[in-house]
């Protein structure tokens, strides 16, 4: 069962996209122009090359009408939607559209779909190995330059949940911070005493002594970074409720299993947006 | 041997590393600005964890120079280069900043730079696989939105050649063109009685009928379409120097070598920049 | 005695600088360039003509600096620094300039060191009035568009904290969402089932049987939405330690000792950023 | 009775919306998006809770057409328009719309509407200080950066008039121009030698000495700044109809009235949009 | 007879059309603003005062849908289309508007569509001198700043095509580049080493000796620059069918009929777009 | 004898470049990237191959700077400056460059400095044609959309005077808005009854009715369109000193010195700005 997911508002990616459009054509399509087709609509398919979760469709559509204002969501026929599995073969949706459009505008469609799909894919495979019950998945800022609203919103897709956005909506004080403030306690302290009332604090620790001093200091999370599975089940044995556990560091889909056990809140994985593997698809005219 | 690869200019891909900034940080960085450091300089090191091809140094660097305007090469000690072979434990480069500046710069930094030395190291692969009198390897429009300029720049940097940059500069005759158009030799014509006489035209084929069509219709580069090793080598020798041969669909890294032989001059694999696994690096602070 | 306040780094307001001077002069200072007047270096002062708290100067710097690339550091002399107090009378600063950029940059930053001084003058003032051991002071989203990140930091100078920075940072689940959901409890599980790790969730309530609701939900802070000090009170001896009490609505100069003994943790106020009084100043050449 | 007052033009303001709607979610709404409320629409209704000239309903509509593009005009019944007079109490219009459309625009058209209903409202209280026969009251260049088009807008539905609208459209001598050009009489043949004919001059004088050197000089507006009413009477009937006469530098509402009869022409006033108290409203879901 | 050229993407200039709105009206159209009349549809006529070529109708309509959302093509009755001729006199299309659009809209339409009917009429008069046999007239990159995408389509309206977009999509070794480069020979050698199969290079030579360089180098395109008739000739004749020749510099309509027998391909020509007299047309309310 | 023209800020045009050299290179310069050539510095020089007058020449070296952060001052040697003459065979300036900063802003560079001096040197024939007494010459807002304010500053240097800038700065009640509102009296009352005293109110008439209409309206300036000699003659005469009178419409090279005893103040020319003829200049690399 899936919980839905709110796409992002468009106002957020639709300038992203027409830059991404201007990037593919800065001076129009030489190809399309100048075969002087037609305009009638024509019906194109997009479909599925391998088995995964979808995620970006209305993305995908939300380019064909940058490239065209006169397209709207009666120009598409969906058959599946964002967060259910395809499979191979799979019909995603049907498009009709003038061929100037449809052609224009697939390169960059079938971009943004694929990259994403290949994100919720991933991010699925993670949430199925640790199960129901396990911790949740979590994305990092590993994300690629421009794409993090998109990125992110493809991890919520397969199933994972979102750390902190950016650098200004969470304190993470991490190892770089801790060496240049002289310690977590001290790091710690400096921030509480600036720090606005809605915001949490979360510590990188880098071994036990790391935990023992995150505690004293006093945060709202603390990330276990590079922890064996087995160091990981002693800080959290040693951390219980007093903050959330978050473990993150070289957690990949071979070794994940081995910190179900580990009582964990959450495993954040860079990988989920630095290392996307896109999923095939493809979209052609059909008569 | 390496043949130097010229950087894109700034103005190419500076107001995308802004973009990736203020993405990074809409309101600062509370972490950094709240721990209150003295800003004397530190020096950090930008340090391999994988073996690969770096690519991105200079837009690395640039990231900082972004950050704080008084940044400048001086900051920076480099030891490796774009296009050198980088081993884990390799350190790249050494940074000498103030803590706001590396704090606030590393990560848009580390994305792009791990980015792109993922692309430079698996076009290497390819290269390496068909050797120095193979065919040429080149990437596609199948691009990350936003990066093109830079994604074809870590092609070029792992040895590969580009492909046309986007719609605006080479005719690419597809499949969906065709069917439109009512043919590949109706298609070339429409654009020839068009097209400027700087522009070469490309047609995608599927099959050896496609090819002979092709062939007669006239054209610089036919694209093999999905063909296996045999029927890519019978269209090789068809086609001969009337036209120059690309493969490309479906090629990856375990069986490109079976297509050596077949006489292409060119393998386009999209892969390269849709489907990138970020080679792991680390930026530390050191005493 | 003052805690020094970082001041956001220049990429996050720049643009907005250069929007406020084309806004000021499309096609240029038709008074200054007609004028023809040398361009030998002249010195201005910076003077202020009312007391209160400086917040700004590095901006007011900057506005000069992109009126013209050859401006530096060396071009000011400062006598004061941004979260000082000030007097009527005082000069805050000296500007060694050519005359063109003076006169063109001076509304502009004037403008922009006005309204930031008044802001944080009148944070002051609330800070003041509750004392170092009452509650903190806090702005909220009541900003002027464009200006966040100013307005916000203007607070800091202020002796004030922040509020979240946008709807994307910290959940507040407001009046107008409770009634959507359906009731409180209803809207903080929706929530949790939903938000990342790194956010905090509050809610705003009107009455004390909205407190226990809150309570029950479970949250991280409550908001009381125009209670009298005596509710306000009894909410917060209700809720203790297991949340973080926030009052709200209706806060002025006049009636906020009234709550000081509430016991809440803070209190935030609109009017810090959405009834600014400019802070008076003048910016005149001496010979 | 009112003279009705054209809105500003989309074009003139929309860009700056959108950074406004981006501003204060670059992220999305995260609560609002995971609260995962039904989209039916709803009814929502924009009341006054203070006396005052409502100015900017255009603008505030458009606000949520902007964060979703299926508004318009029919989502809006609206009861009171920019100009009039509005009460504590009043419902200023009832708003129809999907929920996520009202919870996301909200803040920023609240932001808007308040704050150019703060600048109407006091020019309106200087404009019945002066009757309808005294002089015209109005704005400077001493504006919010960003929102000059909007704010010379209100002062406009307030019953005040402009004064220029930036460096490039009208010229106005001020003391530092005067004493980098060497006096009144040359500035002012330094400009006319180089202005287009399109544009009218203005002076600055600080005293009557410096009346008679713009009268010599020949220009089209003297501004008396400073001038006590006394000063502001004497210069005025030597000015008599050879220029207009501009009044500026320390009205307030509480010394307005002794200048109506200084035979002065328009009275300017900084206030009107540096120091803006926003008029009070809420919006909220009726059933 | 015309050969229909497909009309440039408004995603390609709409930005452009917006900037050149905004630089007529940074604060509004004040004439049309306070002349408050009534905003009833009225009726006004695009007439032409000189014989031409039309170019630019669609985005002559564009600029009016910009300046107002409501403006769909219903609100334009097209008479001519572009590409065709039209007489001093002649209707071009009637515009019903509501008043405030119209007047806002028209100087920017007027200024566009006046300026590519211009360039297309001067191309069309340099096609007519060379006959349908004779060789194709093309732009250079000598375009007027920000324009590039229409003039270059206002050229191939006129009946000539398109040179290179711009520096990336062809190469064009020239003079400089031979000098820096050491020798035409090398610096095609160098070139050709790099760069992708998709790209023509061209080589711009001054003289007979140039010619056989290019030759022996191998390229595209050999543009000869400033050759005389009989020069041309004899180039042409030596390259024959192992480039494609293109002539450049110094052509004009007085003596371009001296080159039709030279046997080149191609002649580029800068003034196209360089020095370009506006089509002289007016736009009238009628009643 | 010269009046020195003030340049334009780099602030009004810089972005404008930088448009214009993304423009010219979205994937940066292929043929000079992958000339790798040594980056030593190399001497070109910009050489003038007509008469006329310079204008431009700031923006020129700005472009370069804007290709390359290094480029200063230092690079350029001038040797005329704007406003002056200068022959065919004079060296304007040379540039000590790195040959990839020389390549790749040559083209944006010179079109736009023989743009401008293009216009400068159309003007100058006006200028001199009416001689030292004779009227005026001045622009439109006939402008190449974007250009504006280069455009204006070219006319300046030129020895013209600048009409309004935009819509925003001067009211112009022209034929179209004197049908609207019912005639000139009726439009001119509405305007006075609305408009900021800091702007001047003009008319445009088209016969001596017209003349005396807006005498009776009061206006600062009338504007006698497409007026003969004799007509302009009369019109001039009514009008006295009672308004500035302009003179518009169908004005040459050939026929302004008919009108020169006509009495008017100022001849504004549309051609100046509309239909430009770049001034021949070339830039070469020297040894």
């Amino acid at each position: 069962m899936i919980m839905h997911v709110k796409e992002p508002d468009s106002l957020a990616y639709e300038d992203f996209i027409k830059l991404a459009l201007k990037e593919d054509m800065p001076f129009g399509d030489i190809t399309t122009d100048n075969l002087a087709i037609e305009s009638k609509l024509v019906k194109a398919r997009l479909t599925g090359h391998e088995d995964g979760i979808l995620a970006g469709l209305s993305i995908f559509k939300r380019t064909f009408m940058l490239v065209d204002k006169d397209i709207t969501d009666d120009n598409f026929q969906q058959y599946k939607k964002d967060g259910l599995e395809i499979s191979a073969g799979d019909i995603i949706a049907e498009l009709i559209l003038p061929p100037g459009t449809l052609l224009k505008g697939e390169r960059v469609a079938l971009n943004l779909i694929t990259h994403l799909s290949g994100i919720a894919t991933l991010t699925d495979k993670f949430v199925n190995l640790v199960g129901k019950d396990g911790p949740a998945i979590s994305d990092t800022r590993k994300t690629i330059p421009g794409l993090r609203v998109l990125q992110k919103y493809a991890v919520r897709v397969g199933g994972g949940t979102n750390h902190r956005m950016s650098l200004s909506d969470a304190v993470l004080i991490k190892n770089n911070h801790i060496s240049l403030a002289g310690g977590i306690i001290e790091a710690v302290e400096r921030i509480k005493a600036r720090i606005g009332h809605t915001v949490k604090i979360e510590v990188e620790v880098s071994d036990i002594q790391g935990v023992h001093q995150a505690l004293t200091a006093g945060v709202d999370i603390i990330m276990l970074d590079n922890f064996s599975p087995d160091k990981a089940a002693q800080a959290s044995e040693i951390i219980g409720d007093k903050a959330v556990v978050e473990l993150s560091g070289g957690i990949n889909l071979d070794n994940i299993r081995d910190y179900i056990s580990a009582g964990v809140y959450i495993i954040s994985i860079g990988a989920l947006t630095h290392s996307v593997k896109a999923l095939d698809m493809s979209l052609h005219v059909v008569d």
